[in-house]
């Protein structure tokens, strides 16, 4: 297996001269002073944690795997030992508000920190990660009491926390929501019912597990109306802060899965365990999407990563690898066989990869500025990125991850039959792709929130202010960007206003276009993003083999990626009526011949 | 898991109906009295081994997979008596001649049990399956003596076979061979070398393993040219056909792999083993072509396979599972929530899948004929049978693979998280889709050998008259298939044309547009094949739901899928110029940076 590098040069190339670092934080409030030499130590840092700690248990962590016994769950042999470090390291906190113990630094900050510890791995960073969106839960909603008993120890580290929203009988639907919570009388609620899917839910890599649970109190609403919000530690925490008696959660079993095995997915059984609201009763729905938004870009983050994995295995072989001769003749004319990289299709294959690492890099991180915009910015700043991140998340979630896995794929592929052998860990990457495209909501339900939510139902306003910001964009780009481009926009909001229309006549044309037209759009969001760097590199000049890398992947990009616009235009246009054209009770025939 | 279920309506639909099965055997020699009543009973038989003995093994048998020893490798529980049931019905000589001991029947009755075998349980009918080509290659190239010595005892199954290729220091490239033969002077070989990626190579299942096995002999010229062939049997064969001592090959190691866990992948030993020559010195790769061939078609099958895995259970799942409200409204009001089948863009995933499974059967089937046509027809059949054949092969093993991965995806994700734990099934049946591509030649170079041997080679002749052949069909279809498909089929004629005019200028082009080619020939030739069943079945009339779903099918394939070529033949036409503008060097030091 390919060692893991950080991909240092290109976190920096993409942070501080594409999205110009130095500028955003200026313009923040509180970040003025983080400068380059502040982020490179950060950088510097992160990745020598993740190159020696982490990914040397990438694999390790995948066969080995979580372990369950009746005291609780055993995480995989040095799992333990690397979050310790990751705590005395002072990670956890990077981006924590300093009145709870943080460091007060920028939350794009924890997204680099992210990136390095995903790509490491995957498995592993689930643990830190699901404590982040039970911590801006607790930041965003909590009272002060709830903050002091619960969130400094997150902050620190010591403490992990879980989303627990999934119950057996329903997935992403949450109307099948059964979990109950009743009132104890003294502020504190017995919490009683079964989840499934919770990530990082039980394990040995922290004293104490703060768990944010899903409920309904007794005569609440049916349906997500009457929805509210719990905290349910593991350990019951006394008021001094040190740890009372067991609460009655446990872990009931593990799931086994077709990949990241380092990471404990748990059935978790509260059997009447002390809980306390956040926020409003029946309000918790509301309160959920602040973590829903933060795990969803954490979700589109891993897009990248397998694609970097994959990225780095992949031209390490075929640099390496002699197979076959070079169709205009023999390249090494000593050696019984060319290198794999001689090979147009292999080419072909590594630079798609590298046209999704690198493009989803530049994607993400633009994302995150937006984030810091929402979180330190002027009002206008905070309206600009809530808004440019409500439109994107979507797309960004969807897109990312479902290319992401082309991208794991097509790093198997360039290994050949060896692609499949565990050793090489191509195999391994592409197992731990595939739960992206489904937890924290399916491809599908992005693709409906993207169309639904954040176009139709505010009548395109604010798609159009993103295409007008990007156009302004292109209007700096070199030609052989922009001309494409140009086109690609104008058509991608005549796609849109189509499928507006269609709607009048059946709500089911909006599912029939809805991934086509997210995939779509993630492809735009990406030339935009490959229009800008490809002007950057040429201008900053291709002496420099990084800049003419650059270069020829944004060409190759809008050669070879961008005419897949073309079928999903197509398929689009077709709408919804073969879709449509069976009833259910034709499918129900169909299956039962 | 949803239990499997032999799909015999739609076999007998492409056999009976799209096929004209009486009519083909009726033509050939020696066939003409295997009836449909004959064929139903061999179905029936299939369907109920598959179902009852194979299906219950492929989970149990993922789980638990290969354990090896010192004594040899040890099959996963069941395996073994699976294989002993499946000898002592007679299934191992169904297509071989009786002068064998087989049954005599044509060899496309055997495609049709190994696609029920291979649905039940890819890894498990790895075994029987190598098998296969190792008969085949003794057919042809072996002597009298050696079908007396080792084939009988495969026909009759109680023996098994492989074919020993691969070395570690090369894949697909054979140029790199070393194993040695070194004349014993008394009609037997030494063979000494290392094999790997050896499916079958060892295991439980039958008393003896007659290896198949690429060697060089002393002087023999370098590259492939200097490669013979020679049968390795695990136990020396007496005089009088009982077993002799154990020759010295060996299995050195089972490979641990992404799936078809249940078959052993083996690195094989071969130390000073007996081993006799088949066919001429030097002449194995051609003897090898026999086996190869038969490889590809098998691993094409696989393609419909996988498909039809995630339609069964992805049916099943969608019309079970409640989530989400269809967007035109509740369907199942008393309920929280309406049947997944409700969605379009399930739908979408669910006929994308169907479309590729019934379209791959029809595909595989139609290409099993040629064979037929091959081994028992007239000289005019014989060669009309193998110019398809050779044309269609490598289109038929590369993109049905490349599909049927995708609609193994599909598969999971119509489950959504459920679609990544291991119960539903869901997720093994994507690993083990994933070996498709990789082995019996790449997709890379199924579509290097479509281009350059199968068309360029002679000029296109025979990719003209394949097109021929197709024109009269499609002057015979409804209207809605015969005019998109039409275009669609000149189209692909001009763009072999553009390949080949483009190779003048660089072969490199070549292999730029190589795999882009090859995806845009299978949705022609699918096309083709929709057009026809659409056709037929509307001709039945669709009162019958299994015609009503075969129409709704086709036209959806015409809509929804077919429309991919646009971007195929855009990306075609951008040509190699962005894949080799790169240096190798310049990869080499973007690798570095």
């Amino acid at each position: 297996m390919a060692d893991y590098k950080a991909p240092l040069r290109d976190i920096r190339f993409v942070l501080d001269e594409l999205l110009d670092a130095d500028q955003h934080y200026a313009s923040l409030s509180g970040t003025e002073e983080f400068n380059q030499e502040l982020r490179d130590a950060i950088l510097e840092e992160g990745a020598k944690f993740s190159e020696q700690t982490l990914a040397p248990l990438r694999q390790s962590g995948d066969q080995e795997g979580c372990t369950w016994s009746e005291e609780g769950v055993t995480t995989p042999s040095g799992f333990a030992d690397a979050y310790q470090q990751f705590v005395e390291g002072g990670w956890p906190g990077l981006s924590m508000p300093e009145q709870f113990g943080g460091q007060g630094l920028p939350a794009s900050v924890d997204l680099v920190l992210s990136e390095l510890l995903g790509q490491a791995n995957h498995a592993w960073s689930m643990y830190p990660g699901l404590s982040a969106g039970c911590r801006e839960t607790l930041i965003a909603h909590g009272t002060e009491q709830q903050q002091q008993d619960y969130l400094l120890k997150m902050v620190s580290g010591e403490w992990t926390g879980t989303m627990c929203l999934t119950e057996p009988q329903g997935g992403s639907d949450l109307s099948f929501l059964r979990t109950k919570a009743e009132d104890n009388g003294d502020g504190s609620y017995a919490i009683t019912g079964t989840k499934i899917f919770i990530s990082s839910g039980e394990h040995d890599m922290s004293e104490n597990i703060i768990h944010v649970v899903l409920a309904r109190l007794p005569g609440a609403p049916e349906g997500t109306k009457g929805i509210s919000l719990f905290i349910v530690p593991k350990f019951n925490v006394n008021a001094d802060g040190s740890l009372g008696e067991r609460n009655p959660v446990s872990c009931g079993s593990l799931e086994h899965k077709m990949g990241i095995h380092g990471n404990a997915t748990c059935v978790m059984n509260f059997d009447g365990a002390k809980g306390y609201l956040i926020g409003k009763e029946n309000e918790g729905l509301k309160c959920m999407f602040t973590f829903m938004n933060t795990a969803r870009v954490g979700t589109a983050l891993q897009g990248l990563n397998h694609a970097e994995v994959a990225l780095q295995g992949a031209m390490a072989y075929a640099l390496d690898r002699e197979a076959g001769r070079s169709l205009t003749g023999p390249k090494a004319a000593d050696r019984p066989a060319d290198k794999l990289i001689v090979h147009a299709d292999v080419r072909r294959m590594l630079l798609t990869i590298r046209a999704f690492s690198e493009g989803n890099r530049a994607f993400i991180h633009y994302l995150s500025q937006q984030v810091d915009k929402e979180h330190r910015g002027s009002e206008e700043q905070q309206k600009e990125g809530s808004a440019i991140l409500a439109f994107l998340t979507p797309i960004a979630k969807g897109f990312m991850t479902e290319v992401g896995i082309e991208a794991a794929s097509h790093g198997i592929q360039v290994y050949g039959g060896h692609g499949y052998i565990s050793e090489w860990g191509m195999e391994q990457n592409m197992r731990d792709a595939r739960i992206s495209t489904l937890y924290e909501g399916t491809t599908g339900i992005q693709s409906l929130d993207l169309i639904g939510r954040k176009i139709m139902a505010d009548g395109g306003a604010n798609f159009g202010n993103f295409i007008a910001m990007i156009s302004k964009d292109i209007a700096t780009m070199d030609a052989e960007f922009a001309e494409p481009l140009q086109a690609m926009v104008k058509e991608w909001a005549e796609l849109a206003g189509f499928i507006g229309a269609q709607a009048g006549k059946s709500m089911d044309e909006i599912g029939a276009a809805s991934v086509d037209f997210l995939m779509y759009s993630g492809y735009v969001v990406l030339a935009w993003l490959w229009g800008r760097m490809g002007t950057l590199a040429n201008a900053k000049g291709t002496d420099d083999i990084f800049y003419k890398g650059k270069v020829a992947t944004a060409r190759f990009y809008f050669d070879k990626i961008l005419p897949r616009t073309e079928s999903h235009k197509a398929t689009i246009e077709k709408g919804a009526d073969t879709l449509m054209s069976l009833d259910d009770s034709d499918f129900e025939a169909l299956a039962a011949l």
